[in-house]
């Protein structure tokens, strides 16, 4: 039970109006894409680095679990809450502090949301890579925690990569300011890595140095078709050996998922038809449009003379990329099929057939009707997989888990690719991570958190 | 001492070829380049990470200190032992697992040589782009314990980025196998970050799996004059700007490393008049050479007509581009001063002048004839400078450490920016690093490593 001494004590530290308690905090939801109302008693609601540490020095006191929040739109109950556990909201925390232009970094509050990061760039002439399609909520301290991916990981790599320097909070409230500038920074160990992608569990970060890119002057975008998987994964290997290595995008959809996202009611028409099997969208971010265009096309022309695809529609104009790109994004059509459950895997690209081959041959031991819809960032050996067996009762939900899952094992493949573990995934580590990998990660977490406040029960344990 | 019962157990481990004693040891220098023998009693030589895991079990129940060895082609002395010490080499570790090509990965041992890898990379038409000048001695384990940087990470990244998967074996032998071959997996911790870049203090490095590259089709390269500092940091974002953030490398020279490496008795001649303040070597690896030449010499043309630069040389052929690039690598020209110090360090391109202005001003207090040449990696923050007060003794070297590194405080630059730590620069550290931050370092290492077996006294203690 929260203690009527903490909330006092934290009280002092951040005045009233750093604090929600009762019905402002149960009527809020427990995340973006979740009906429930948060369970919790308390919102703390820090402004600074500074405030954050002082309540943190008062949870580790009264030995308070907390939880993390930033935009609520993670996929994976990394912010869920139980009634005796404390928030701690990044909300107040959303200052953009710099703009370097020419040493070409920004420094933010981890409040910040991730589409005014990338406004503010554009507004100085600039370009944040990162994106992803909660980027109007989600906050770039909950992209750090989660090291989110997207759509442009091939080119630019994951938030891991985007972030030069770093300031987090440990357990017992020390600052650990790592607002590292610099490209390059071997001064002593890299101790920013400890909390991009932990979920919370080892400090809660406070602040990022962010690197900013050079915006692109061309987007060649097309949609394509091929015939078989092999073909696919030989297409992205001559587009990319084509482009010397600097392809931006290249997403997979099989066929369920691209007639599904191209029918009606979905607003999308088919700007291929619909009859085969792969569907890849391309796309090539480069320096000159009249030159870059004039390359892509040759790069498809010779595709179609290797026998790679046998469709291709470019996109001439911007208004035209945004319609191939909007066909990949309206995941949405999937509720279709009823209630669903959403995977995030990845495997070698050379494993993925007999992959899926693998899950739905385990599901059709389960059920006679189901759907397993396929997409994803191949490129980066992500794949999503949509499955639908008409229920989602605790019991469906499981043996689905087991179908996408356990196949994975054999493949030496991941649970989660970009959503993170969380507490959906927690059960299902084991199949990616060796015991000796899971006792580490246990020790780094008790010599950080010994009492176990910061966001217990994610991930492991 | 080391005991005689430890190596009874050793050899029964790795039999007697696996150890070297006496002259076999001392035989061998310190470093490649260093005159010393190594001062060490034994070498042992695993196999496989099976061998390095059971005597390091070995070391730590004697709790024997071990160092472990690569290509000793490191500047911070982090591969130096004493007498008590006991040398871990990789240098029989030396097996490329596997180059998937579909997959676009390659898994080496540690003891793999660079080269061997850009060589293996290339023969499967793939691109490793990872290069340094010692790429024919060091060995991809210490690349990744030191987190090599080089002349690409502005379009690349560090070592760092480059390895998805790793292997690493901890103080008390245990096995940590993260041999991820995905460009996303956000399963749990990133553990692999502890051992990049931590100089075999945290574990030692028995396998990595690197990410491979499509081979650059193009390579447009120049050598530009400019008058100012201000104009070199605005043609930075100039020419990555035109480039829509796809420029490869800027390398600037101060004019006094210029006139070194391009008059007698340096082989080199100037491309370009020796009149100028600063010389910059860029490089744009494309796609397509027609193309892209033409696009390099408009953004050229531009810089010349927005006064940015004053002079420029392009190079027309693979041969022209060596040799632009043999003046910028002819570091060795700088032993004609005499004893000289190397420094590495970074900080944020906006406070490069005035920053160089306060080391030779702090130097010119101490001497009256002093060299302090400049030169490096300006794109990724990184300087190296080179200062010759006529002596090496070491009160001189502490001295040009002092006025190197501490004006590096006030602009919150690193004391290492590709080099690491090591014994040479660990008393530093704390200029570049927090109180908090070095707390936790440690805190990292004994929780680790409690015997304090790893790399002892290396980076910090």
């Amino acid at each position: 039970m929260v203690e009527e001494k903490f909330i006092k004590e934290v009280t002092s530290v951040l005045g009233e109006k750093g604090i929600l308690l009762g019905s402002e905090v149960t009527e809020r939801k427990a995340g973006i894409w979740i009906e429930e109302p948060i369970k919790s008693k308390v919102i703390l609601r820090p402004r600074n680095t500074e405030e954050l540490s002082k309540i943190l020095i008062v949870c580790n006191k009264f030995k308070q679990p907390i939880v993390p929040h930033g935009g609520l739109t993670g996929l994976v109950e990394s912010a869920i809450t139980n009634e005796e556990e404390v928030i701690i909201s990044s909300e107040r925390m959303i200052n953009i502090e710099e703009v370097d232009v020419t040493g070409r970094t920004l420094t933010a509050q981890a409040g910040v949301k991730l589409q005014t990061i990338q406004e503010e760039a554009e507004s100085k002439g600039m370009f944040f890579p990162l994106d992803l399609g909660a980027r109007g909520s989600c906050t770039i301290g909950g992209n750090a925690s989660t090291n989110a991916g997207g759509n442009r990981v091939i080119r630019y790599g994951m938030t891991r990569e985007l972030i030069l320097g770093l300031e987090a909070v440990l357990a017992d409230g020390k600052i650990i300011s790592s607002m590292n500038k610099m490209l390059k920074n071997n001064a002593g160990y890299d101790l920013k890595q400890l909390f991009i992608g932990s979920e919370g569990t080892l400090g809660i970060i406070s602040k990022v140095v962010l690197r900013l890119q050079e915006k692109p002057l061309s987007q060649n975008t097309a949609l394509l078709a091929a015939e078989s998987f092999q073909q696919v994964s030989e297409l992205l290997k001559h587009i990319d050996s084509m482009l010397g290595g600097n392809l931006s995008a290249f997403e997979v959809m099989w066929r369920d998922f691209y007639l599904l996202v191209t029918s009606p009611p979905a607003i999308n028409k088919p700007p291929i038809d619909q009859k085969y099997p792969y569907y890849i969208l391309v796309e090539y971010s480069g320096s000159d449009q009249a030159k870059d265009s004039e390359h892509f096309n040759l790069i498809l022309e010779k595709a179609l003379e290797k026998n790679l695809i046998t469709d291709a529609v470019i996109a001439k104009s911007e208004s035209d990329r945004r319609k191939l790109w909007a066909i990949r994004d309206d995941v949405e059509q999937q509720y279709q099929y009823g209630p669903i459950k959403i995977f995030d895997v990845s495997l070698p690209i050379n494993c993925m057939e007999g992959y899926i081959k693998d899950v739905r041959k385990k599901m059709s031991e389960h059920w006679k009707d189901f759907h397993c819809t396929v997409f994803g960032h191949l490129a980066d050996c992500n794949l999503h997989i949509i499955t639908a067996v008409g229920g989602n009762d605790p019991s469906s939900i499981s043996k689905m888990e087991e179908c996408v899952y356990e196949p994975l094992r054999s493949f030496r493949g991941s649970v989660s690719a970009e959503h993170g573990i969380g507490l959906e995934k927690k059960n299902y580590l084991g199949i990616s991570r060796t015991d000796e990998e899971l006792a580490l990660m246990k020790s780094l977490k008790n010599n950080l958190d010994p009492n176990n406040i910061l966001n217990p029960g994610k991930i492991f344990g």
